[in-house]
């Protein structure tokens, strides 16, 4: 294997370039074209050997949940993914099939969502990591953010919660194993509620509820009470879906008055709670507050 | 150390968003309002512990290197900084002392630069490691690729090249250590050659001459000859001059009739040999053939 050796077989199994992606992989710097009338969003994540994933797990499904999560965060914003880069680090235990399976996985995520990979960057290093920037594009100013919910607003999230921890934890257990290490980002609904306008402020469940509707309020400056029962992926906990990450659904705020049907883009939106005027980032359940316990890099 | 409290130490150090950057760190994504008429550039590179830098090594030089090398593709592009994302993975020796200091040199270049830090990621990992993002605007059409070069055309280095891996090889060369370790990546030379319309290629020279060249002659489908005496970096030889990595020098070519200074915002610029017909990617260096010697992560 040299770097350019296997830059130039992945070269091959990309797309050329496109009206908006002027130029791809390959030069100092991929070149976009943007559209009149449109921003961009922009997020990166990584993940680390031992952190995010293991060696054992398969190649495939590295590489499908490296894009996932920064196609979440797409989502998240209501906006189109547009391009993707991806920065490889691989261990020295990395084989050129481990790193063909890798992007496989990737690729075929990055076909579902037609996107195309525009570059990055490729190392040697004494672990295998990855870090993949996601660039979406929305009609300007209509960009979801976490800091728009007020008091009085309705807490939706979609789909089922706690099976990201779920198939952490029961690798046998088939749905939820699929959940955690090939997540489905919610690009349909997010553009799905752009188009409706209907959330007031929307953030995408990778740290668990509680951490992040918390991040939520502390942006909005509000405070939540959780009512209802929420909707727990089959065979989790309930406390997998409060503090569980690796879901990747979507976490919204509703104004009064907007209608919400029970289910858009094939997933169901639950109402578990609203937004009140506390202190901000707190949040009650059921009468009793609710600390932030998902995932934080630094606690553990 | 926690996830929310470091960023929340961060986010008091950086400016407010602007005309261009809406939503700066804090949200599922960063927004950027791309102006009428430009082209945008994309980059990434990463640095990981014990590859690009040492445990040893001044925080502030690592933070200001990991953002050089991103600013050094853009500059390649002839194109103009807008904003950078910043992955950063944290080993299990990081106190916060070292991250502040990182972040001190990485925000000073980004200040020197005028280029927004708009967001990122941050994880704990059993290594240290960082990815940065680099965007940058450029009239539409008008950015630099590695493959215009044309048989006929001279080839042109800016500075000294050399210094790089001299200033790694020689702790104690204090002009060849500061190269090494806060390398200043020539924006103003790659807006001042576009403004003027003087390069055919250009590409910067990271992973050194004779590695990188190989590289633009194999996009442009040409050879090469090298001739003339090579601007190397006093105290460095020839070798390091032709195949050390780190120097973030800009290497272009220029079409026969085209005037080219001496001297260019503050760079010298040096003509080394010509572009000629031969077998894509061969270079001859005073009649012999010279191979790609310089940095390649995957040969050792």
């Amino acid at each position: 294997m040299t770097e350019d050796s296997i830059l130039a077989a992945l070269r091959k199994r990309l797309p050329a370039s496109s009206r908006q992606l002027v130029l791809g992989m390959g030069d100092d710097a991929a070149i976009y074209r943007p559209r009149a009338g449109q921003d961009l969003v922009f997020t990166t994540d990584m993940m680390h050997e031992g952190r995010h994933f293991l060696r054992g797990y398969p190649a495939e499904a590295v590489g499908w949940k490296a894009l996932a999560r920064g196609l979440s965060d797409i989502a998240a914003m209501g906006a189109k993914p547009e391009f993707v880069l991806l920065s490889l680090a691989l261990g020295p235990w990395v084989r050129p099939r481990w790193v063909d399976a890798f992007y496989t996985g990737f690729l075929e995520l990055a076909a579902q969502s037609k996107v195309p990979l525009a570059g990055g960057d490729l190392a040697r290093a004494a672990h295998t990591s990855m870090d993949v920037m996601v660039a979406g594009s929305v009609p300007a100013g209509d960009a979801f953010r976490r800091s728009g919910a007020r008091a009085g607003d309705t807490i939706y999230v979609s789909g089922q919660l706690g099976g990201g921890l779920l198939g952490l934890r029961s690798p046998r257990h088939r749905a939820a194993r699929r959940r955690h290490l090939r997540p489905e980002p919610r690009i349909a609904l997010g553009l799905a509620l752009r188009k409706r306008r209907i959330p007031s402020a929307m953030m995408d469940l990778s740290d668990g509820l509680s951490t992040d509707l918390h991040r939520l309020l502390v942006a909005s400056g509000v405070a939540a009470e959780l009512d209802g029962p929420l909707p727990v992926f089959p065979g989790a906990t309930e406390d997998d879906a409060l503090h569980g990450g690796d879901d990747y659904e979507l976490l919204f705020t509703v104004r009064p008055g907007v209608r919400v049907p029970a289910t858009l883009a094939g997933q169901s939106l639950t109402p578990i709670g609203r937004v009140t005027a506390g202190h901000p980032g707190d949040c009650l359940r059921q009468g009793a507050p609710l600390p932030p316990l998902g995932w934080d890099h630094f606690r553990t």
